[in-house]
């Protein structure tokens, strides 16, 4: 339908306190408080300018320890089967993670950051800036997320963690 | 530094009325009553699931039409150079591209949405539910994007396009 195979290379690696998938929250709004690193590869250097003055950005990474393709699973936050594709899960057919955290600085090709729901040594695909004008929407609805209590989500999101 | 080959296949394909690349709006927000479509491989049918209830929904895609990296790039709402990985220009080291989008309803295996900023025949790589609970981050600083007002935003941003 399309090109069939598409072909990317990690342009860094996301360094976390997360050695084990099972205890890792499930997202930075649960990992407050928990630090991170990206640390880009020389080359890319440039491509860092003008960062530091994004207070949030995107993460975009390769979830390179999950190792299945599941197109229902139980999500996180739920005990109840979901389509993958309306969960944040790793057991996507392209097991691609996005994380929106918090930048604290940059010092020549590391980033360091607040927020951080991912397993050390995950390679990273891409960074984008997070901005107001670009990605804060007016969300409707939230699907089977809105069954989750705040309570709830605040504590099986945080899968053990506690800054 | 970690696999150095990260393959995917495409999930999909974008429809569009965008077919030039330079009257594409940047973003959603700028593209707001143009009409979109993701149709999904049958294969992966049972992975959009409880989709449908979420309003905003997030499409990572393949720029496929950009040919080459660009490190330092003048964004579209600016003429000053910025370091790539503080635009959502497409000249990326992984050619990743991101939109929220506003879902308007699944019918079998194709999504309708509004808001379309994608190029026709983009390959679509994973589907992701855009939610209060994960993705509303208060944010405090836009680095050059606050120095770009909003009327000169929505005039950049569209390109051109008018619903």
């Amino acid at each position: 339908m399309t090109d069939s195979r598409i072909v990317y290379s990690p342009i860094g690696v996301i360094r976390s306190e997360h050695t084990i998938a099972a205890n890792t929250p499930i997202q930075p709004v649960y990992a407050k408080g928990c630090k991170g690193r990206a640390e880009i590869i020389d080359a890319y250097s440039e491509g860092l300018s003008d960062l530091e003055g994004f207070s949030h950005i995107y993460l975009i990474y390769h979830f390179n320890q999950s190792r299945e393709v599941k197109l229902t699973v139980k999500p996180f936050l739920q005990d109840v089967d979901r389509g993958i594709f309306s969960t944040r899960a790793p057991y996507r057919p392209n097991p691609i993670g996005l994380s929106v955290v918090e930048l604290v600085k940059i010092e020549g090709t590391v980033l360091y950051f607040d927020g951080a729901d991912i397993l050390d040594g995950t390679p990273l695909l891409d960074i984008k800036p997070y901005t107001a004008k670009f990605d804060l929407h007016e969300v409707k609805t939230n699907g089977w997320q809105d069954e989750v209590d705040e309570k709830t989500a605040q504590h099986r999101g945080k899968r053990g963690y506690s800054p």
